[in-house]
């Protein structure tokens, strides 16, 4: 079934999770889509699935409540049409070979983006932050894509996951500053860990990333998605 | 048919028009959401359709190009199962009648958002100043809302209208600090005006409206769409 009323090829986003970290893959995506008027943008579908279950919390306790949520979001947007599938939410990728097996169109992996973005800035044998939920930690979201990358992921202290932690959290409660507050903690506590460059692999962290007053040297996965959106569609990007 | 694969009620949003304000009107529904997590957000479907000729353009040449690609905008998004339609573009509400015509889902229409919250603002009796598009101004998009809000529209200078068309063309254009310093100017030119409040009347123009150094009040059509979403679907507004 093709049902969209649209030019083609369309990018299909699988969104809401959470609602504000997909408004700034949005952004991301058009902000470097070096368009000069609204006719050269990508046209997009985006659905915005904010029930879906935490996907952290499901990763930790061994549960899949969110993979069914996610099965039937991708197989949605397969079913208009889209050439492309884009997930702005690094958790969710745990259950990626089962969105994968569900559909034909092919689904981007934000890890693999941003570990190929890592590559490309810092050659091979990077020690890497991995700044994402635990779930996306212990679930093992960037273990290949690093190992591709040749970079090293390094343990993180629990404070330093702490803050992360809680940073998300704010996101997620549109309480930005506190986020912003938790983050500059985070940035801190790296300090002294012999870490060449942070991932922000989780969306929410991508939100505030850029207003903390000295954010240090970072791969942001969405701004790495939306660059690779656009190169698969054949879009130049700004 | 209801296709989505969402909780209900589900708000469709027909955007890309332009691509900026699209991104800007989710934010601002957003972040106006008083949630603590994902969960408690609206869920929403947005297709977007950068590729809709210029609205303003068809409306001051009498061509009706646009009307074809927003009809089929909505008729998709009622097809998927959506509650409630939102279109934020106000050139776009020219077509109103079609729109509505096509589908048995309600559309909100952005001028009698934006004119109901100048009503609550200001009362009766409001001179104001509609900043928007030659085709919006021209095509009376906001002459009954606002014959209903019981304000005046001020007739505006040739040389704040210019500006005006300079900053959204500018929006358009991924140039924010040029649509900045435009509309700059266009605030400068209302002066002397007599002139209560502006509404934005574009939403490219509400992208860049709170990055001006001294933005002067203003009913923000986008903001009240989204406002007016939130409360229609049953929801709690910040």
């Amino acid at each position: 079934m093709r049902a969209l009323p649209l030019q083609a090829p369309v990018l299909g986003i699988l969104g809401g999770l959470g609602p504000l970290a997909t408004v700034d893959f949005l952004e991301k995506l058009t902000r470097l889509t070096p368009a000069g008027r609204d006719q050269g943008h990508v046209p997009w579908l985006t659905v915005s699935q904010p029930g879906t279950p935490d996907r952290s919390t499901a990763i930790l306790a061994g549960e899949d409540a969110p993979r069914e949520h996610l099965i039937r979001g991708v197989t949605f947007l397969a079913a208009q049409g889209v050439s492309l599938i884009a997930v702005p939410c690094n958790a969710s990728h745990y259950w990626m070979p089962a969105m994968r097996a569900a559909v034909t169109v092919p689904i981007l992996h934000i890890a693999e983006a941003a570990a190929a973005e890592l590559r490309d800035m810092h050659g091979p044998g990077a020690r890497v932050a991995v700044l994402g939920t635990r779930g996306t930690v212990a679930g093992g979201v960037y273990t290949e894509p690093l190992r591709a990358a040749e970079a090293h992921a390094v343990d993180l202290p629990e404070t330093v996951q702490h803050g992360v932690d809680a940073a998300i959290e704010a996101v997620k409660g549109g309480r930005l500053d506190d986020g912003i507050e938790a983050l500059g903690g985070v940035t801190g506590g790296l300090s002294g860990h012999a870490i060449d460059v942070a991932i922000l692999a989780c969306t929410e962290l991508s939100v505030i990333w850029n207003r903390l007053a000295d954010a240090p040297s970072a791969v942001d996965s969405s701004l790495a998605l939306a660059r690779t959106c656009l190169r698969t569609l054949g879009y130049a990007s700004r």
